[in-house]
């Protein structure tokens, strides 16, 4: 293992409050540590808190501020935050009409979450997002795993909240989001967990995991591996079998094409330039795009692709300002 | 060698052709694909011109859009792009005020720009980066080498060109920033070239590079891997050593921690932090961050820290708006 590192113990501590002092002018780090939350809350508006293991930077920490989440709660690396980090920031960001947990469906975050919504002091609602085509339960999920597209539901529910959409009418749109939307991540190497030492799973130096999910959990099927191009069409048809080719012809999508931590821009470019031909072969328009390191495994290569379809208001409240330490356009 | 990848040869056309896709609301991509060019040139502004070899994703098309740079000449990987190239470029994006030249400083780069330069038909300036601090002379530079306070360079005089300087002043506030900038890289493990399909440097399991290029040159020693924090401390005292202690004091400056291309954002903000730190304890006044993968070494584990001090109007130039694919804000 070869990682910039003291002890594993002072990773999350020392990196949070790296990422809060180079980042002072939208987050401060809550007490405790137990949650990162925009600096500047707005009173009225409803409260957007994520929240998971580390170890998948820039989510969620990355994503707060306007038009995002108002609180994300980071727990260990691959490890659930806990109940109380969610109390924590709920009574800390909380505006008055109430907080939505957007939680990915792991039974940790699953179980903790609704933990800190049962003895919330506010209203609370909760999205689960459960995106990932690849499996119907995994090692730490019953059902499908929540993956990239958790950022998709947080973009656009951050800007229907900004824009004042009350409790219920944030958590319908949550669920709407996570309805139109479809990953499959693939990976060529494993990650290595800082305290664990050593990859989290073998693999060889001609295969790969197709199906992988964000942990380095087993997908669908070890495979040899393919040319690009190969990996791009049977990334693209897992998505589009599960949408549905007919479902899917002529409607807007965003493509997001996401790096899991180790692959080079330049090959993550090269896979968005062959799914996005495969993509539109099927007639789905893509009409906006989004490729970059944004839903991480630490340092494993690899990369998965999200589609959401953009039917409706779901097209403006993607492109509604948002201004995070990741995400950052019209402000 | 893992690595989505179709034939070598491919590698670049296609990645180019997706990243001029994704972005097409930016870039389009020049005749022969010989550069990437703004999609909305502002006749009358001095037209910025950058390049060469691709590897280093975003650096450089990642930079080309308002505010930043009007074209970016893109070679094969670790490769000078040709003189033609900058010449088509220049043709291409000359607005009547002529055409600034930002070349980092590797022999290759330099002959080919300079080739351009001459027998361009429009007037040419040159700004030539070269900050990094760790050696003299290198594998391909007489010279210091330039590398991530390049993209410094490019958006503070991004800034100034979009706001009417002319040529002569935008070469001069060139100058400027690269002798206000100074970089030092560490690298824990090789790249590998896609064409070459092996490590381009061998490194042991408790070693790191210090001092490292960013095509994997030699730095200035092979050491022991040591802690987060010794690296930190060793890396600010190699930049502080030469930008003069004294000189720094109490000087407002730009931290960017750079990601090489296989390190993880949460150890590129435990480096962060420790650099903060080891900078603060200096007084500079660390005004203005940047962290993440920005100038690359394909997939090479470790990172790079520069300083750029913004005295007089650097900062009000570094934040002015930009809107690139890789650097975006008030806009």
């Amino acid at each position: 293992m070869k990682k910039f590192l003291d002890h594993p113990d002072q990773l999350l501590p020392d990196s949070l409050a790296g990422f809060c002092a180079a980042h002072a002018d939208l987050v401060a780090l809550g007490d405790g540590a137990a949650y990162i939350r925009r600096s500047s809350p707005r009173p009225g508006k409803v409260a957007l808190i994520s929240g998971g293991g580390s170890g998948h930077e820039p989510l969620h920490a990355g994503f707060v501020g306007h038009g995002m989440l108002d609180a994300a709660c980071p727990g260990q690396v691959f490890t659930s935050p806990t109940p109380d980090q969610m109390l924590h920031a709920a009574a800390a960001v909380d505006g008055g009409a109430g907080v939505l947990y957007i939680v990915k469906n792991y039974e940790g975050d699953v179980m903790n979450f609704d933990m800190a919504a049962e003895t919330a002091s506010v209203p609370v609602a909760r999205v689960l997002t459960d995106d990932d085509v690849a499996v119907e339960r995994s090692t730490w999920s019953t059902g499908r795993r929540g993956v990239a597209g958790t950022m998709v539901v947080e973009k656009i529910v951050g800007a229907a909240a900004e824009a004042g959409l009350p409790l219920e009418a944030c958590k319908a749109l949550g669920d709407e989001v996570n309805r139109a939307t479809r990953s499959i991540g693939v990976a060529l190497t494993s990650c290595t967990v800082p305290a664990a030492g050593k990859p989290t799973f073998d693999i060889g130096v001609t295969e790969m995991e197709f199906g992988v999910g964000i942990h380095g959990e087993p997908g669908r099927k070890r495979v040899a591996l393919g040319s690009a191009q190969q990996i791009a069409q049977d990334m693209a048809e897992a998505v589009l079998a599960d949408l549905g080719n007919s479902h899917a012809a002529d409607r807007p999508a965003l493509l997001l094409v996401n790096g899991f931590g180790g692959t080079p821009l330049m090959e993550l470019y090269l896979m968005y330039h062959h799914l996005r031909q495969r993509f539109a072969a099927a007639r789905l328009h893509i009409v906006r795009s989004l490729v970059g390191n944004y839903v991480t495994s630490l340092d494993m290569a690899g990369c998965s692709a999200t589609i959401t379809l953009l039917d409706g208001d779901l097209l403006k409240w993607w492109d509604a300002p948002v201004h995070t330490a990741a995400l950052r356009w019209g402000v």
